[in-house]
């Protein structure tokens, strides 16, 4: 049932008109079609209730930030791929890249801008290098809920923004997964006032890190990797990760205990997807609804699992690891909030793009806060005062 | 390019044996294929880069709970119709029916059960009277939010529970959709204490109107269409329907002022999917790929839609019709809580799933209780209390 001449004509093909590839290789495909199933019975897995492969086939390679099967990040690309697969009975396939085998993880951006792979899955604010405004459609310091994030880019002008964005670079941007609320990090020391602030080092990358630095501590960035190792060393004081689920995984509560609340830093911190723009552009109405919906199951599925697991591990930290719970106090929220606003001026004053989506993200995020605070944050918060539940 | 001969073969022959079909119908599928293709240039729609149809098609009825072209419900169900429709390439059709156009819209489950039709899009707890456990898989009084219930549904049981609980009357659920916290409803005059809801006529249907009983209030249950009217007439002192934009366009605010909230009573309303057990359990494994991806994206377009939509009509509602938003006091909250409780208890009395579904429904509560209430409900209480932002 393969199209193979189609297949053999590799990457480089992809991109040629599609119109063109129907007179030679969509007939290809047709008959070589009938010739493998005229009569036969061993067609099953291709003929029982699936679409058969007309066209050519798409072999598309997925370059990701992510190690290989770390979960929630890597699992996400990975079951995204599959589901992409499955979708379009084996016409579609993906092949997943973790961070550095193809190129480093914070090369994936430039090798799909530059076509040497047709898709990235990361975050957008590894490319703050390129333009501040990517730092929003990822998470950034006081920004918005996963929830509030999928009002903003789907019903509020968020993708069309994003879409002019990344036009620039040649990609086409889409959401796909968040791991919802960050914690605030490990501290081995309390944190009572603003003054403990000052010279600590923790790591924090990006704008949550340019708030640290502000309020006098010392940002480090190190990769996940190295962060066990650094905080057990003393060679970093604090450290914020991902939530409990990931953190669990680390085991930084067998260094230290405080385990501090709420991650103002990353409070919706959406994955996305990012295709080469001449790829996508060749999609058929067909693909890019199979991209799209897909994307969007996944961003579902990625958020509900991180909230499960957060919760579950969550659990384990306190009842199992005697890991002690700790909020910032108001003093020290209230001064972050006004440094968070401080940053996104900053930024927002790097180029015209980022100025633009930094007022589109404020209005929606204002627009999002009135309801949120009569709705779910009103709903949730009389519900913790409950004893009866 | 379509497959004449099954399509005749009408909604009778879907739950054939596909292995069956293949022998007959799904050869012809690929002969027809080939000639109206041969070499001719007007197969442009179905042949560039989608899938072609090889075994035959399925043409679904859908009866669904809502009125045509309801905003945010009615239509998802015809959002996801039109989805799977070119997901498929057109080898899925679904028909999708009003409430009232097929059978009534209570009468969706019992259609779908019986296999009258195919696929209902409609609120589980509309068949609490099969089972009370039914309220469980769209929304109970204190219960969870969208993304509580998503991380239950598909990470911690629920989905397990909810397959056993419908497979006794031959129905496989799917979430697909969530219209998020609904709003407390519309007050005639002030609710200042506990003595305010004696003698109370409000319009609140199900488990919450249980509630309201208990509270010394008259729940009336009354169709959406007929709301506007016994407010106006005064037939009622309050009602509550579904959030800002839906609440807005019914024009509540044209006769009383008060809009209180939190809504204790729905606070992440689920939509569903529920298939035909015959039906799905005929699908291939591409066919049920197709649904389980389509709905879940729907999942979460619905319920973003519904969280940008409310907003803007809230900011509506206060500024350019002058409605007042009223907190329920705490005192009133506690005791809607504790009799939220007793209301779970009786109904988990009912019968012995219920139990099973309501046991497992408080545990994943709990745990996301939890995590909720460091993460999300910690980081937008911060975040409102934020001046400049």
């Amino acid at each position: 049932m393969r199209d193979k001449k189609t297949d053999k004509q590799g990457a480089n093909t992809q991109i040629v008109s599609r119109r063109h590839l129907l007179k030679g290789a969509g007939i290809v495909g047709a008959a070589s079609l009938i010739s493998a199933c005229g009569g036969s019975s061993d067609c099953d897995n291709t003929a029982v209730g699936a679409p058969a492969i007309l066209s050519k086939k798409r072999s598309l390679k997925m370059v990701t930030t992510w190690p290989k099967n770390f979960p929630g990040l890597g699992t996400t690309a990975q079951d995204l791929s599959k589901r992409i697969e499955t979708l379009s009975n084996g016409q579609i396939k993906i092949k997943v890249y973790a961070g550095g085998e193809l190129v480093g993880p914070l090369g994936a951006f430039d090798a799909v801008s530059q076509g040497k792979a047709d898709i990235y899955h990361g975050a957008e604010y590894y490319w703050q290098g390129k333009s501040k405004a990517y730092n929003f459609f990822a998470a950034v310091p006081f920004g918005m809920t996963a929830a509030e994030m999928n009002a903003w880019i789907r019903f509020d002008g968020g993708q069309e923004l994003w879409d002019k964005l990344s036009a620039g670079f040649k990609i086409k941007p889409l959401m796909c997964g968040n791991s919802g609320v960050q914690m605030g990090g490990w501290y081995r020391n309390d944190i009572n006032s603003l003054d403990d602030f000052k010279g600590l080092r923790i790591r924090m990358p990006g704008l949550g890190g340019d708030v640290m630095a502000k309020l006098g501590a010392t940002p480090v960035t190190k990769p996940g990797s190295e962060l066990y190792q650094a905080l057990a060393q003393g060679n970093i004081d604090a450290t914020e990760w991902i939530g409990p689920w990931n953190d669990l995984a680390f085991g930084f509560h067998n260094i230290v205990k405080n385990y501090y609340y709420p991650g103002i830093h990353e409070p919706g911190s959406t994955l996305s997807l990012g295709l080469n723009l001449d790829v996508w552009n060749d999609f058929s109405s067909w693909e890019k609804e199979v991209f799209q919906t897909a994307t969007a199951a996944q961003n579902d599925l990625t958020y509900a699992e991180f909230n499960a697991r957060n919760a579950r591990a969550l659990g384990t930290l306190i009842n199992e690891h005697g890991v002690k719970l700790k909020r910032f106090s108001d003093e020290i929220l209230v001064r972050m909030a006004e440094l968070s606003a401080e940053v996104m001026e900053e930024a927002a004053s790097d180029d015209a793009i980022t100025r633009e989506v930094y007022e589109s993200f404020k209005a929606s995020r204002a627009s999002s806060m009135r309801w949120n605070e009569i709705a779910e944050m009103a709903f949730t918060s009389a519900r913790s005062k409950m004893k009866d539940l």
